[in-house]
This record gives C-alpha cells, sequence and structure tokens, in this order.
C-alpha cells in the first residue's frame, strides 16, 4: 500500500513514524507534503519518503493521508483530490465530517486515532484506539487495513458519533490536563513542587480504568461540604477565573452525584 | 509506638490496614474507635485491635490518629483530649489548620496524605506523600516516624501551605475526575463505551509526569478555534451547564497559555 503523507505535524509525523515501523507489513510512504517544504523534507527523510510539492505529489497511490489542521481542509483538499481519482482521501479529524471529501474524491473517509499528541513525547500508536469511516467498501477496507497495521483497537464509528466521540475527548483529555494546570500554578504560588502532585494524578486516572468516574468521585463538593467549598474559593480571591472554576465544578460535581 | 485509631471510614481503614502492614517496625494500633461502633468493630478486627467507646479509650497511647470528617474534628477534640494529657494527637484533614487542638491538647499535629481513596479500591501508602506539621519536637517527631513508617514521601509543611496544596489537589484530582465524569455522560448519551476513552486518559496524566500541563496542553482551546469550539457547544446545546464548563475551561486555558 502506497501512502502520501499531507502534513507534517504533532500527529502526521508520529503517525508515520508508525506507519515506517510497519513497512514489512507492505506499507510505504512515498511521498510527504507539507506548508512548510523544510518540514516536510525532515520527516520524509525519517520516513524513507520523497518530499513533493502539491503539484508534483503522484497521481497512483493508494491513500493520501492527510493530517493537517482543521481549517486548512477545506482549502486543501479541492487542490489535492484534482486529478487524483483513484486514491483513497483519509483525513484524521476528530470534529471534521468526512463529507469534507465530497464532490471532490470518489473515495474518501476518515481515520481518527483518540490521542494528545506532544512534540516532546513519543507514543506506541499500538494502545490508541483508531477511528475509521469510509465512503463506500474500498475507502472503507483501506482505513481499517491502515488502522489495524498501527493499532489494535479500531472501530467503525460515523461522522455523527465521532463528533460526540471528540467532544467527550475535549472533557477527558484538554479539560483534565488544564485542572492539572490550574494546580501547577496555585503550586507555584506558593512554593510549592508540582512533583508532589504527580502520584495523585496518576492515581486519579488510574482509578477510572477499573471504577466509574462517579463512583470515582472523591472531594468537598461529593456532599457539597459548605465550609471547605467557601474557604477554598476565599484562597481564590484574587483569581476570580479560578474561583468560577472552582464553583462551577463544585456545583456540577454535587449535580452529577444526585443523579 | 502505641496509636488509637480515630475513624473508619476510607481513609482511616486504608491507613491503618498499611499500618498494621508495618507492625513489625514496632507500631501497634491498640484501639479503633468510630461513631458507628459496628464499623470500629469490622476495623478493629482487621488490625489486631479493640474497638473502644470514647469514654474508653486509653489515656497512655502514644498517637491518637485522627481521621474522621473535617466538621467532626472541632466537636470531637473537646471530648478526647481531655485526660489525655500525654499522648501526640494528630489529624488526617487536608484543609483544617493544626489550630483546631489548640488549649484542647498539649502535644498535637497533621498527618496530611495526599492521595484520593475510594473504599472499592486498596492503595499502597508507600507511594503517597504524607505532609507533616507539629505543635512542638514531640509531635513533630511522631508525625515523622509514623508517616516515614507507611510512605517514601514525607514533607513538613505549615497549615497555611497546606491549604494551597488541598486546594491544589481538588483541582488535579476532584475536578479532573469530574471532567472525566462528563466525558462518561457525553459516551454514554451516544452510545459509546467509556473504556474507549481509558488510554487517552492515562496518557494525559502519564504526560504530566515529564512534562509541564501547560507543555502537555492539547486541543481546540490553545488556539481558541472559534470553529471548533462553537461547533462542540452546539453539541451540548441542551445541557447548560455542561456548555457553561466548556466555555469557562476553553478560555481559561487559552488564557494560561497567552500569560
Amino acid at each position: 500500500m502506497r501512502v502520501v503523507m499531507i502534513g507534517s505535524g504533532r500527529l502526521a509525523t508520529q503517525l508515520a513514524l508508525s506507519l515506517y515501523e510497519q513497512r514489512a507489513q507492505g506499507i510505504s510512504i512515498v511521498q510527504v507534503w507539507s506548508r512548510t517544504s523544510e518540514n516536510a523534507r525532515l520527516l520524509a527523510d525519517r520516513v524513507g519518503a520523497q518530499a513533493a510539492a502539491l503539484d508534483d505529489i503522484v497521481t497512483d497511490a493508494d491513500v493520501y493521508l492527510l493530517s493537517v489542521k482543521d481549517d486548512a481542509l477545506p482549502v486543501l483538499i479541492p487542490q489535492l483530490c484534482k486529478g487524483r481519482t483513484e486514491g483513497v482521501f483519509l483525513h484524521t479529524a476528530g470534529s471534521v465530517p468526512m463529507s469534507v471529501f465530497q464532490g471532490f474524491a470518489a473515495h474518501y473517509g476518515v481515520f481518527y486515532p483518540m490521542q494528545t499528541f506532544s512534540k516532546e513525547r513519543p507514543v506506541s500508536f499500538e494502545h490508541i484506539p483508531v477511528f475509521i469511516e469510509g465512503s463506500d467498501e474500498q475507502a472503507l477496507h483501506c482505513a481499517e487495513t491502515l488502522a489495524q497495521t498501527v493499532s489494535r483497537s479500531v472501530y467503525r464509528l460515523t461522522s455523527e458519533e465521532r463528533r460526540y466521540l471528540h467532544l467527550a475527548a475535549v472533557f477527558a483529555c484538554n479539560f483534565a490536563n488544564h485542572c492539572y494546570a490550574l494546580s501547577a500554578r496555585i503550586l507555584d504560588e506558593h512554593g510549592l513542587p508540582f512533583d508532589v502532585m504527580k502520584p495523585l494524578i496518576m492515581e486519579t486516572a488510574e482509578k477510572v480504568q477499573t471504577l466509574s468516574p462517579l463512583q470515582a468521585q472523591t472531594g468537598p463538593a461529593v456532599r457539597y461540604d459548605e465550609t471547605v467549598i467557601e474557604a477554598q474559593k476565599a484562597l481564590l480571591a484574587d483569581n476570580p477565573r479560578m474561583c468560577d472554576i472552582y464553583d462551577i465544578m463544585s456545583r456540577s460535581i454535587h449535580e452529577e452525584l444526585k443523579g
């Protein structure tokens, strides 16, 4: 299976490297395109591919894998699909429907690996769930083959379902991480090292691997312990934004547990 | 060191069991008291102690360890300390100052293990940081000895610092877990299993073991991608509480990263 990688960001890089590791399984990345040609060259070098300008992208690849910013897709797709009628076009965006390809490509779909990618941290794709969708059998088969090459958890999902999945991921990952960030800010402002919080963060995540988050919930908001809650809000008096977050989260915890 | 355990809740239970495991080090739990005598008996049986009524608590223990609800402390302390002038009184509450003992006990302090305890899940105290404080050398030494018996991470902390530490823990643990709960609600409402979210939750927690939470932050709020944010808020239109949380968290992520 000959793959053209469109993009060189965090996800594109990790994905290209994971596919390259599985090259014995008959996957080869033939070209890499990126808005910044230097980035394309750097990634291409790491995965045995050629960096290509948009006009030079081959017309006979099996898959064109688009891993670019969400709002770049509607701009890029018409240019990329033009004259390349045979291959399957897949994007990796959680919140963009498959229909973004409609009218431009004959075979298209989605390949959404749900994970948080940072440049500084390599990931093993093996345990990342990949959610796929295809406009027809050819596209679905192609997305599935590619996904099963890199991951053990592959799920078929409609665009509508994926919108909610992505929203749920924003809560479980992006917002949870922001809670860590606000915690780090409080510690830092009082001369305490963030290190002391790390075991608690790990245990909080590990608990919900076996308990439901509602069963796992602890803290003053569970019984809405007003004495503690008011005292803690008073500590945040000089930061109205954090005080608002404290307030809304505490009320919400109590509401969820009430049922 | 002869210990009387006051309380039989989640923390009291885990702590008593951990101390009992280290009984070869010369720690023995002699009595357990609980508001519910049946619970006292159950815990006492597990740690080779006697269940006791409040009036029957020995006067010659080395440590009285109070692990009860925050608002029970001011009620319990005068009754408990009366006539028991020799021992050290320690409480385990994150947000209650050491001074709650002032005027009632001669030697007192705090033994605060920072972790999230659920009945359903045993914990190993070894890696839980314990924050201690003492009114005098005897109390501090006693708290330190006890803490080092069960944990590898023991820190001295003032009551003032501990207030902020506890607040930081509410963000990193209780609020992060609530983000998981809201994620689980979204998935559940759309027929998706919470299982698919578990690898992402683990990776989000693991990332901040080596990166700072600000470095680790991902998601549409990082660059305040208004198209995605508005589309996601629209999915929450029938749940104003979750929509408010989405809004305030997204703005706060963006604010933190800007400055």
